[in-house]
């Protein structure tokens, strides 16, 4: 029975990790969770799966529930999510929150020995340094739950990391893949959080037409795999079955293929290095889908992509800075602020206006992210 | 520096199980082959490699090569490919010979407890109880060589047998892979041997294009994986990029990928279970290529197919017949004798002829691929 700690269980990866706790009541139990305001489902999540200790973002929500559930304990804030995140009797932390708020929790439970599944990618982008150090450091495994991070985790099995050549992230090309430049200078917000392929938050689904999820992603990537920028490629595969590929210096390509179902990337995660059924899961019938495609990647038709490769080789500070101008420019974009090219503008701006700082500490991260979402905001 | 013993050293995977050799002068030795009876090749070959021993089919060339090379050991027949296989000073045996004669030195080879490279299907078609039960008990490692089963085994490195679902052979389809049965009435020769993709023996060409290359690779796979028949599946997959797939039972599938290059399974059979680079290895460029293809196969088209599942399925001597049986009709094709759907009749003529044996011995499995050859020459 693995004990499960789950940041963010209301979010769209949470609700899928509180799937496959669901589907495997012998294997897997909640320990621990947080949420952020969503107190309706927590309800309906702490009455289903009972979890011991449960952190809410509000003083007053904390307030509430604590009357509801005599018998749960409950926590709140910055501090409430750090005790999820390391509540003592959890094997594994589902790291399924959303935007920086995940990074300080992630350090804590690497610190406390936690294996770690990782599903927040700002963690990563804006902190990969910190993070794989004291990963080392406290021999912590850090289990990639993103689809694609998921196939390459998977097809690195039994090899070795000096024999990789390069790593090839698929990208769907999310909802405007076949639109010109010239087109998506008027798209709406409704247009855009139309994914062809995926199910997801609304935040990575305008990551995904911007393709700066897949920059987000490279770094991640970077990160998790200890190898540099230009060992990792991005193609273009629109029916996001092939979810990512590595080549090895033979020539011989490993890959791990699927249905779009988040649910298997995160039970990998859960019982790594074990597999076990997922019987609601669906089986890929290739032959039913007939075709595959691949495309180039075009740098200057996805601008956030080369952004986020700059960003990245850059190194210190800029991913943060990245991360940080995105997030506000998508949410500005969300509340029909700005028009969604102005998205690359505003990041390429942030990048542009910004010194990267190498080796920042936490503080300095947070201090950095801070700066860069009231520069933006100056810009809105 | 590891030392290879090469049976079939003049086919078309012993040349290129050479260009590796060739290729990696620090990491591979050529101790001792065996030939047929191309020996103005095998001329060459001594020149440039300079194996300590040589086995030739026929006295007369063992006589002629003795005097030409007095500081090479010679050795001939039945006997010398034993002697050659066996060699002590052989780390790993790459069995590159075609048909039947493949059996004998492969069981010698791993009572003497070399590891085996296995590119000779009839070895585990014919006896695959055999050739399995002795390497489990001189603990020998048995690597596949074919591009689909080095395809699947690759897929496997790190991952368990009991969470495989099923395996996923890919098939090109052959030479005649877009006629309807109708046009395969009257095909020459000539057309059978013109396969799209892959650069083969003329046996195994012809192979291809009745699909019974496949249906003898769903055979080895049988064994070499130890899986039921109903666990592995053939896709048709003109492009022949994905070489074949593992699906587990969470839904997930892995697969390798590549070039249709020989020279990468050929290497990572050598190599195992490390890689190295093959700097004369073509990259895989699915961009370039843009599209993969998917269909389901259809056994009715596909009739050699549909046999060979049934002799696996029946089991005991039966893989031996359909083997014989189709070896010898492939002859009469090449020689003109038959047409071509004609290798399909005396497959299942011979098969409907048999009476499978249970657990059949050497000696068996020898004598019943004698009969069938008989047997379809009588029909002839």
């Amino acid at each position: 029975m693995k004990k499960i700690s789950l940041l963010g269980a209301t979010g769209s990866i949470g609700i899928q990790t509180l799937d496959i706790i669901r589907e495997h009541p012998g294997e897997f139990r909640l320990a621990a969770m947080s949420i952020g305001k969503n107190i309706e489902l927590a309800r309906k999540i702490i009455v289903e799966f009972q979890p011991e200790l449960v952190s809410v973002q509000n003083y007053s929500d904390f307030d509430t529930l604590k009357a509801e559930f005599p018998h749960t304990n409950f926590t709140y804030g910055d501090e409430g999510i750090i005790e999820a995140a390391i509540y003592e009797k959890a094997d594994i932390l589902v790291n399924a929150v959303l935007g920086s708020v995940g990074l300080n929790p992630t350090l804590q439970a690497i610190e406390c020995g936690k294996t770690i599944a990782i599903a927040n990618k700002e963690t990563l982008v804006t902190a990969g340094h910190l993070v794989m150090e004291a990963a080392r450091r406290n021999y912590v495994s850090l289990l990639p739950v993103d689809s694609e991070h998921s196939a390459i985790f998977q097809s690195l099995q039994g090899e070795r990391e000096k024999n990789i050549e390069r790593l090839i992230l698929t990208a769907s090309g999310g909802s405007f893949r076949d639109r010109t430049r010239n087109e998506l200078e008027q798209v709406t917000v409704e247009e855009a959080l139309n994914h062809p392929n995926w199910s997801m938050g609304a935040k990575i689904t305008i990551d995904s037409a911007t393709m700066m999820n897949k920059g987000l992603e490279v770094i991640e990537a970077h990160w998790l795999f200890n190898l540099p920028y230009e060992k990792i490629d991005v193609l273009l595969h629109k029916e996001s079955i092939i979810h990512s590929m590595v080549e090895f210096h033979d020539s011989s390509i490993i890959a791990q293929l699927g249905t779009p179902d988040m649910r298997v990337p995160i039970q990998y995660a859960l019982t790594y290095p074990e597999r076990i059924p997922l019987p609601s899961g669906h089986r890929l019938d290739l032959a039913k889908i007939g075709q595959l495609h691949f495309q180039e990647m075009d740098l200057s038709r996805f601008r956030c992509l080369h952004f986020a490769y700059e960003a990245g080789r850059a190194g210190g500070t800029m991913p943060t800075v990245l991360n940080a101008a995105n997030e506000t420019a998508v949410a500005a974009f969300l509340e029909g602020k700005i028009r969604f090219l102005q998205i690359e503008d505003l990041v390429e701006k942030a990048l542009d206006n910004h010194q990267a700082i190498n080796y920042p500490s936490l503080s300095t991260i947070q201090e950095v992210d801070k700066e860069t979402r009231q520069y933006v905001q100056s810009l809105l």
